[in-house]
């Protein structure tokens, strides 16, 4: 007889069928003559159930011995089940012991601490949560790249190693390049600008590197970018492309995780509403929201995380907080043709608290403008010499943006710590596993 | 009217319309009456003409004005021709000039030395046999992250920043994180099998880095690997998900490149043979039919450049080299069962001499044959505490395999140097642009 080695989440294709499902014990109990084995495999988790007198004696007697997380083999009827919290069950017939786990696993199905849990982190990706988180994070990389991919964009990868290019190199890591300084790429954006001259509509996926001394719930010194550039695109297109981005990505989590949100114990009526258009509030406009409501904050001043939360809870929807003074931002950022003392930039802002996901802006494309803020700012022209060529050569109006990848799975799966969406973090005080 | 906007890959669908495209003039000439303008958009070239009598007397003055990389709108109607390489031709009715570029374009269509084009790479990805590179590279990472997604891999980012596991570090790039001595990963694959344990099969799609002195056409400093790890699988079940994953990304590109393939002179036939099942040779057999054919190398002995460029030629699919002496791999590879002088690995060599694109293994799962190997090889146990952890806790054979974008993409397009095969080249000597 043919046998069906299948994976948990193909199990819907199986009813009635007997499968093998090889995997991991995740946790059992024992009810009399029937014992509960919750396995796991990767794509997800489902309970066996072993019946005393419908199964070999050493195999009844195995349920008994298994320790947690030891490797098996399970073969059974897969019956659907609909009062399961997995929708299907394991009717086992016969069990494989691949190996028996030390008895000393160091994570037992109790609470710990986030430090045990992070010194663990190679054992603690196995838990439902943050499988789920993972899977996610997975669903939402994919989402990126298939809206990009089918909207004509090519992916060029902006180097991770670059020379100083800013005056201040506080937030970089340094590395040893064969005795020269070089430094971990914070962002992969003037790169992207020449690619996007080449190419016409690019983006990076990649890591990216702050070397910030920060221990907030929303930073990581290593975490994920994707950041596209397009040739011909201006401030208002850049944010239209923006929000039909993420809209896309909360729509595929949707469609393609929604037992992995169901398992975070998300609100998916919360993540239903992302749909375009996002409300837009100029930076003028948050100003004066956030005075009416007592914050105490002066035009000119960058948003701090209270004043975005205050604001992205106004919304059920992402808000794009637009029009920044152009002190608060970067050089590079093209002014507003009547009122220069602003640039055409946004930052997106997730609902629920997540804080800023997106930055973008449409970059400045006029020779002599660039050359007169480089100096403003006291950077070394010399150093953007080849970032000034794409203004001398062929210069278009241009925009671009960078959503970071960890923020983005926070907000969907509603992880209060940016640390748990990524797979192994780095911050101030861990470089390990 | 309504105006059609459109980029130039999209020209098929518009003949006999007319169309914009907004781009950059890549080159131009004159015959008489006629001027030819060879006009790029990021997504492809195409040949604008433009007729004294047709058109306006300063479109036709701006002709003759128009500098190389000039940017443009030009608005014209489409011609299929068969005869043009572009397949299309646009009769131009309008030009709007978006900028004049400066008249000291670098890069003219005469040839230029490599370090100069180099220093100029930020305007060297405009040319059409880079841009052909570069749209295959990204065909190229489309096609893998698709197989992968598409067969049930989750996609699991390993960390950048790692503490030293190696004894040696020398081949490492040293960073300073916060005062204590960190690396830059060399390979994801340790971290990849803690994820295999907990997501069942995954893949890292990243940057490494290699601190190597070489400066051969097959290295690079910092190059992109997929790293795909599965658990339950061995090593034969390893080798047939290599060489369907290659297959994938050789038809993708056929299909959907094959302007660019044609563009780079590329011979088609060579690729179109590239069809699972890919021959393999063990390592036993390579050594004896390398000393037939008169080359010094002893059973033991590693392959070197001019060994596995022979072996390739004798084959016009990628070659598995199998089996190889385990003092030739690393610590972690499985014996063989009957044999374990030799372990379960496979080096893919690509055809026409480009070398091994893969480096895959089956990995040892038994706990006490781990701690031995670790031993044997020196290496301290302390490191990789996590590691053998995952040999304690449900262990299961497990295999993985790690593939060079750059040279795949070297191979695919043809391209003799790997420098051209990323789009920031980082050597030994240059980390500019
Ligand atoms: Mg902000
Ligand atoms: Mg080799």
């Amino acid at each position: 007889m043919k046998m069906n080695i299948i994976r948990i989440n193909e199990m819907k294709d199986f009813v009635g069928e007997e499968v093998t499902i090889k995997g991991w014990l995740y946790n059992k109990r024992s009810s009399g003559k029937i014992k509960f084995l919750i396995i796991r495999d990767g794509s997800g988790f489902v309970q066996g159930v072993v019946v005393k007198n419908e199964v070999a004696e050493d195999i009844f007697d195995l349920c008994d011995k298994l320790t947690q997380e030891s490797s098996i083999a399970v073969t059974g009827v897969v019956r659907k089940d609909d009062r399961s919290p997995y929708g299907y069950e394991l009717t086992i017939s016969n069990i494989k012991l691949i190996q028996m786990a030390f008895n000393d696993y160091p994570i037992s199905l109790k609470e710990h601490g986030v430090d045990f849990l992070l010194d663990n982190r190679h054992l603690w990706i196995r838990t439902p949560k943050q499988h789920a988180i993972l899977s996610i994070r997975h669903e939402i990389i994919k989402a990126i790249q298939e809206f990009l991919n089918n909207n004509g964009f090519v992916r060029v990868d902006s180097p991770i190693i670059t020379p100083s290019t800013c005056e201040g190199t506080s937030d970089l890591f340094q590395i040893d390049y064969f005795g020269e300084n070089a430094y971990l790429s914070q962002t992969g954006q003037l790169y992207q600008e020449a690619a996007a001259m080449a190419l016409g509509k690019v983006y990076s996926f990649g890591p990216t590197f702050r070397a910030e001394k920060s221990k907030t719930r929303r930073h990581l010194n290593e975490f994920w970018m994707v950041e596209p550039e397009m040739s011909f695109v201006d401030h208002y297109e850049n944010m239209e492309i923006q929000e039909k981005l993420v809209e896309y990505i909360v729509q595929s989590v949707l469609e393609n995780r929604s037992k992995e949100l169901k398992e975070l114990g998300r609100d998916l009526s919360k993540l239903e509403k992302i749909k375009t258009p996002f409300p837009r509030l100029t930076y003028d406009e948050a100003i004066e929201m956030l005075k009416k409501n007592g914050y105490e904050i002066e035009w000119g001043n960058d948003l701090g995380s209270p004043d975005e939360t205050f604001l992205s809870n106004q919304f059920d929807k992402p808000v794009f907080i637009t029009e920044y003074p152009s002190k608060c931002k970067a050089f590079y950022m093209q002014p507003k043709e009547d009122r220069p003392e602003v640039v055409m930039c946004a930052d997106l802002l997730a609902p629920e608290g997540y804080g800023e996901i997106i930055g973008g802006s449409q970059r400045i494309h006029d020779y002599d403008l660039l050359i007169k803020r480089l100096k403003e700012e006291n950077l070394p022209i010399e150093m953007y010499d080849w970032y000034i060529d794409l203004r001398k050569y062929g210069s278009v109006p241009h925009s671009g943006f960078g959503l970071g990848i960890e923020r983005t799975v926070a907000w969907i799966t509603n992880t209060e710590h940016v640390r748990e969406c990524i797979p192994f973090p780095r911050t101030l005080s861990r470089i390990r596993p």
